[in-house]
């Protein structure tokens, strides 16, 4: 893995090549999260959206429309949309996976209720939908409102399959696809739409966020079992202990003797988990290649990303963005 | 209290009325609840979609469109979406109340778990808002969307006022707009403004659909201190058990001396509840006359769902939403 300093840079230049419409994004976030009668909602979103979040998804929506020639104001409205909508599903998440961390601190959950994290994801997501509603253009709309449907699908999807050792790579993907994919490729498609670029550019830009968001959450669930703690800002072993059938399992479960098998029924399947069991499932992805597999998959991904974007004209946020896809991947790399 | 078959005559009458365009709407429900990927989804909105609701909340939209002369097609998808919106709401709700039972049945939370309502919720927000891009009317979005927001914003607040005994009948009147009203009045207000209605007649609507809410939430209050199980669908004294300040027991604080005082302080603000107590809160009650006080709120706000409707054109529909009010509150009369 690279010195942490080098590969953040990729992500820090579009940061800074967008800093003044980004600017205007976290002002349009700080106006919207306000609630005249309910301060618990700021408290709670203010917890989460100040925790040093890297903004990735509204810098994808700002960077589609500004590589394809957008100078309106409304890429600014979509961003935030994208950013009310990946809090309030994290909030959520929190919620049905029990956390007790996020980005290295305590989860909302864990600091209030899991009512409060609840409501207050309601109402970012119904937040994020008078957001998208003000550049009133259908087509984005429906972008969103798909996309948010998609990720909620996924959601759902991966609660009933992640326990079940039937689950397979196609099944993994479609999981991925709703639960982060969904979000970057509308994040990057709105850009286009806004900016009412060609057909094959907005495609470009979609194909661009799916492959990206398929590289980020493999990277995510590798590191889940090979990082550290304090550069992941969660544990080790997280969705070993949370039963849940990432790719590396699914890569070393399909690969696995009687006894392996026998291994993950128990563990993953009946949940039943003893001391030595993550070192033992460790050792079994090492055994089957399971994490060099899964992160040859991470950079084939980032590489289809890259690819998307020589179907865009020449711009220097491109070139950020094709960077970024290797940034993504370079935890792994 | 009526004979139960004498008072819901109104509202199937006005299910009578518009039961072709209902059954459009429950076509469409029931279309867009399925999902392709995680069969968990229908499964858990049908049984709270199916459990016989009164369909109150879509006839509101069906009525409203209708009366103003409205003869497109969109008003059946607006009416679909004010139900997602209330059905996921419901479960949400019920996570947040650790509810059990729900229109006399076990709530989603209890035969499968909080996850899938939480997600479930989730998937049928989206839905809601898929369904309300269609139509493709800007000012339809944002009255929805608007409505979201406020509910959530309701159920927040009500989250941190309800235990605490300095709220009002202020604060009790802003949680019930929101929790319960807001919704009510977008579902009559969309009715009039997808049929092109004149402004002072989609204000009526809106005041109708206002006033209508919060009868029907000071009803649902005053009976879970008098009802009987089978006719609420849930048990008497759930609100005192769920330490929720609702409109009988603000009354009866605000008249309290020292020693009731410190009954109610003990019971809802420090949740020590013991033997008895719901039988003294009632006792307390009475002696303050709450319940009748409350009931005549309720009385006043059907008064002037009926006073809003006069502003409208003679219709048949009208003369049965006028009937309507009246039987919200006919089960206190």
């Amino acid at each position: 893995m690279g010195v942490k300093e080098d590969v953040q840079k990729p992500l820090d230049r579009l940061s800074e090549a967008l800093a003044s419409d980004m600017e205007a994004v976290n002002a349009l976030i700080r106006q919207k999260m306000l609630s005249r009668h309910a301060p618990r909602i700021p408290e709670v979103t203010a917890h989460l959206i100040e925790a040093g979040g890297k903004r990735l998804r509204p810098l994808l929506t700002l960077a589609s429309a500004r590589m394809v020639g957008y100078d309106g104001p409304y890429h600014i409205h979509l961003a935030a949309t994208v950013e009310f909508i990946h809090t309030a599903t994290l909030l959520h998440d929190d919620v049905v996976d029990e956390s007790r961390q996020r980005r290295g601190r305590p989860t909302a959950n864990l600091l209030w209720d899991n009512k409060s994290s609840v409501l207050v994801g309601d109402y970012l997501f119904a937040r994020s939908f008078q957001l998208m509603v003000e550049p009133g253009n259908l087509r984005t709309l429906e972008i969103l409102s798909n996309a948010s449907a998609t990720i909620a699908e996924g959601e759902v999807l991966q609660l009933t399959a992640a326990q079940d050792l039937r689950t397979d790579e196609a099944i993994y993907l479609q999981v991925v696809r709703g639960k982060t994919a969904a979000l970057f490729s509308a994040a990057t498609e709105v850009g286009g739409v806004i900016a009412d670029a060609p057909a094959e550019m907005v495609q470009a830009l979609f194909d661009y966020g799916d492959a990206l968001g398929i590289a980020f959450q493999i990277v995510d669930d590798v590191l889940d079992y090979g990082g550290a703690a304090d550069t992941i800002g969660k544990n080790v072993g997280d969705d070993f202990r949370e039963r849940k059938l990432t790719l590396p399992v699914i890569k070393a479960v399909a690969l696995a003797d009687a006894e392996e098998r026998a291994f993950w029924q128990r563990t993953i399947e009946q949940g039943d988990q003893r001391d030595g069991d993550l070192e033992h499932a460790l050792h079994l992805l090492a055994r089957h290649g399971a994490l060099e597999a899964a992160r040859m998959n991470a950079l084939n991904w980032a590489a289809k990303a890259r690819q998307a974007l020589t179907k865009l004209p020449p711009h220097p946020i491109r070139d950020m963005l094709s960077e970024l896809a290797d940034f993504v991947v370079s935890r792994v790399a």
